[in-house]
C-alpha cells in the first residue's frame, strides 16, 4: 500500500482516531448515582460554592481545545473546517500520546476573527488550555493576542511558537556547536508567515540583535511603501535597523544564520557562499526545504535543519506542545508567558550534552521520551517563578507524573 | 462513606469523567506518518473533494456536543457552566456507556440565546449531533427550534423530548394495561416547564384530544389573561379546548392520567380519588415526588412512574437517549423528527410483553441491556422511513453494533 492508500485506510476503519472515554465504570444503579444522578449533584455544589475547585472535580484542568478554522492546514491551505478535522484529531492524539495531555478538535465554522474568539471565549470554561492551529496569518496573530487577554487560561499558537521553541532550540545548541553568542550573530529570516514573525520575536528576546526578515518582496525595513501589514511594521521596529533594502541574496552576505520557512529552492548555494563561515541554516518549507541539506552541507553549512523526518536535525513542534501544555496545565497557569517558551527553548536544547553535540544532531529526536517530562518540567517551574502559576507542584513530580502518562517511550 | 463523600472522592481521585482517547497507537515515525503529518493530508484532501466523506474519516460521525448553559441543572437551578460540568461529563460517558456514541460537554459561558446559538452553529464541522442539557426554560425551546432550523446534525433537547419519550412509552404500557386508548383518555399535567410541555406535545401527536396543562396558576386556557408566554399561548391552541378555569384539584376530576414535572406534594390523595378509576399517575418531580408512590396506591391509583431509582416504573432519561442517537448517527440523519421520537417510544413501550405488564412494570429497568439497540435500530429504522437518514444501513445491524459497543449488559 502506498502512504496515501494507508492513511485512508487507517482513518476509514476507525472513524477517525479519536473518541471519548469514561474514566469511571457505569454498570449499575450504584454506579449511575454517583456518575450521574443524584450523586453528580455533590461536585456541582462544591464547584458553585468553590469556583477554582472545578480543576479538581471535571476534566477542565487536563482538556486541552485544539481550535482551527481550517484557513491553514498543513501545506493544503484554506480547505474549510470539516477538511481540517484529521488534523485536528492527529493534534490532539498527539497531546495525549507524548504527554498525556486530553485534547479535543474544535473545528469552527467561520474564518471571521470576531466569530472565532467570541466562540473561544464561549468555550472557556470547558477548557484548562487552547491551542490555536493552522489559522492563517494575519488572523492568527490578532485572534491569539484577544484571547491572550480576554480569558484565563493558556492560549497558544503552536504554528508560531511551537516552530519557534524547538528553531531556537536548535540554534541555541548549533551556536554552542560553532562558538557564537546570540548577541554577537546576524541572522536573515525568509518568510514573513506566523511561524517567521514568531521566531525573530523570539529570537529577539534571547538577545539577538541583528536580524533581518525578508518577505517575497525582499527584506522588510521601517518604512517600507510596499507590502507592508500591521505585523511586519511591528517587525520593522525591531530588526534591519539600518533599513537594507534588497533581497535575499543581497541581505544574506555575512549571515550567520539562514531561518526559511517560506518555499522549497528559496536559498541556493551561492548564497550560503556569501555567508559568514560555518553557517547555520534551517530550512524548514515543508515537504521540500528552501535547499536539500546535502547541497547546504556542500555550500559550506555547518548545520542544517529542515522539517522533515528522513533528514537530521528535524524541527518538529512535537517536542514542544505535548510538555509545554502538560506544564502549564499542571500548575493550573493562568497563561504561557516568554518565561515559559524560554523555558521550553533550554529543556529541549539542554537534553543533548556538549559531548554528544555535532552537525547532525542539535535537536533531539521526535519520539525521545526524555523531552516532554523535561520541557512540562522547565514549563512549570517557568510559570511559578513569573507569578502564573494558580497552585505549585515539584518539577520533579511534573517529571515523574510525564513519563507516567506518556504513552511514547513505553513498550507495552 | 455517605453518597456526598462517595461522589466528590469519585471525582476527585479521577479529576472528572471523561477523557480523549486515541484509536491508533502513536510510538515511531511510521505511526506519526500516518496519524500526523504527512499522511494525514490523505483524508483532508478527499473530505475537501468530496464533504460528506468527513462521516468516514473523522470521529464526527460518532461524536455528540452535550451543549449547556449551567441555568436548570438537575434540581440546583442557574449554577453556571463550570459547576454544570460534571453532569455534562457524566451525560457523555453514559452516551458512551449505554450505546457506545462518543460525546463532549460544551458548557457555554453565556446564557444569551444568540450566544449559545451562534457557538452552536459554529460547533457544528466537528460534531454528528448535539444535545442540549439543562438549558432553562423558556431560553432552550428557542435555542431548539433555531438550532433545528439551521444546522443539518440532529438537535435534541434531552429535558424536553427524553423525558417525553420515556413518560409516554410508560404511558403507552400502563394504557394496555388498564384497556384505555390514547384518543378516549382525559390527561391533567402540572408544571409547563421543559418537560411538561414537550410531553403534552408529544401525546398530542399521539392522538390523545383531552389535555390540560396547569401551571402554578392554575388551568392554562386559550386568552389567559395572567402568567402566559408565548410557549403557553402556543400550548392553549390544542388543550383546554373548553377553557376550563381553576386549580389542579378543579380539572383534575375524572381525569384519567395525571404528569407531573412539577414540586413535591403538589398531588394529593383527595385529588386522586376524583380522578376516573384506575387512574395513571407519573409523578416526576424530582428528588422528592409530586406524591409518594405508596400513597398514590393507597389512594387508588393503578400505575405509578416517577423519576426515582428506589421505585417501580423509573422515568429515566437513559432508556432513551443513548440508542436514539445511536440510531441517528448511524444512518446519518440530518434531523430527529416527531417519527423518529415515536419509534422510540414504540421500541422502549414494545419490550415489555403483555405477560410482563404489571402495575410495577410499565417501564423497561434503566440497565435493561435491550433497551439502546432497540431504540437504536427503531429510530433508524424510522429516520430512513421518513427521508432524513443519509444513508442507509438495515436495523438489525444497527442492534448488533449496539450491543457490541454498549458497555452496560456486559460482564466484564
Amino acid at each position: 500500500m502506498t502512504l496515501r492508500e494507508e492513511a485512508l485506510h487507517m482513518h476509514k476503519i476507525f472513524q477517525g482516531k479519536l473518541e471519548s472515554k469514561s474514566k469511571v465504570e457505569v454498570r449499575n444503579a450504584k454506579d449511575l448515582s454517583l456518575a450521574y444522578s443524584p450523586g453528580v449533584a455533590e461536585p456541582c455544589k462544591e464547584i458553585y460554592e468553590n469556583p477554582s475547585s472545578v480543576y479538581d472535580y471535571t476534566m477542565k484542568g487536563n482538556m486541552v481545545a485544539v481550535v482551527s478554522d481550517g484557513t491553514a492546514v498543513l501545506g493544503l491551505g484554506n480547505i474549510g473546517p470539516e477538511a481540517a478535522l484529521p488534523v485536528m484529531e492527529g493534534k490532539a492524539v498527539l497531546f495525549k500520546s507524548f504527554a498525556g495531555v486530553d485534547a479535543f478538535p474544535i473545528c469552527l465554522d467561520s474564518t471571521n476573527v470576531d466569530d472565532i474568539v467570541k466562540a473561544v471565549k464561549l468555550l472557556e470554561p470547558t477548557f484548562g488550555g487552547v491551542n490555536l492551529e493552522d489559522i492563517a496569518a494575519p488572523n492568527c496573530f490578532e485572534i491569539e493576542e484577544r484571547l491572550k487577554k480576554e480569558l484565563t487560561i493558556p492560549v497558544f499558537h503552536d504554528d508560531q511558537h511551537g516552530t519557534a521553541i524547538v528553531t531556537v532550540a536548535g540554534l541555541v545548541n548549533a551556536l554552542k556547536l560553532t562558538g557564537r553568542k546570540m548577541s554577537e550573530i546576524k541572522i536573515v529570516a525568509n518568510g514573513a508567515g506566523a511561524a517567521g514573525i514568531a521566531i525573530i520575536k523570539l529570537l529577539h528576546s534571547y538577545g539577538v540583535r541583528d536580524i533581518i526578515m525578508c518577505d517575497s518582496k525582499g527584506a522588510i525595513y521601517e518604512g517600507r511603501p510596499e507590502g507592508m501589514n500591521e505585523v511586519k511594521e511591528a517587525v520593522s521596529k525591531f530588526t534591519n535597523r539600518d533599513r537594507q533594502d534588497g533581497n535575499l541574496a543581497h541581505v544574506i552576505q555575512g549571515a550567520d544564520v539562514f531561518i526559511g520557512v517560506s518555499v522549497a529552492g528559496a536559498l541556493t548555494e551561492e548564497m550560503i557562499a556569501t555567508m559568514n563561515d560555518d553557517p547555520i541554516i534551517f530550512a524548514m518549507a515543508n515537504p521540500d526545504p528552501e535547499i536539500m541539506p546535502e547541497k547546504a552541507m556542500a555550500a559550506g553549512a555547518k548545520v542544517v535543519g529542515t522539517g522533515r523526518s528522513d533528514f537530521p536535525n528535524q524541527v518538529n513542534n512535537v517536542l514542544a506542545f505535548p510538555g509545554l501544555f502538560r506544564g502549564a496545565l499542571d500548575v493550573r497557569a493562568t497563561h504561557i508567558n516568554e518565561e515559559m517558551k524560554q523555558a521550553a527553548v533550554e529543556a529541549i536544547a539542554g537534553l543533548i550534552s556538549e559531548e554528544e553535540l555535532s552537525s547532525d544532531y542539535v535537536i533531539p529526536r521526535p519520539f525521545d521520551p526524555r523531552v516532554a517530562p523535561h520541557v512540562a518540567a522547565a514549563v512549570a517551574k517557568a510559570a511559578m517563578e513569573t507569578g502564573v502559576a494558580r497552585q505549585r507542584v515539584e518539577p520533579e513530580t511534573i517529571k515523574q507524573r510525564t513519563m507516567d502518562l506518556a504513552v511514547v517511550g513505553k513498550n507495552n
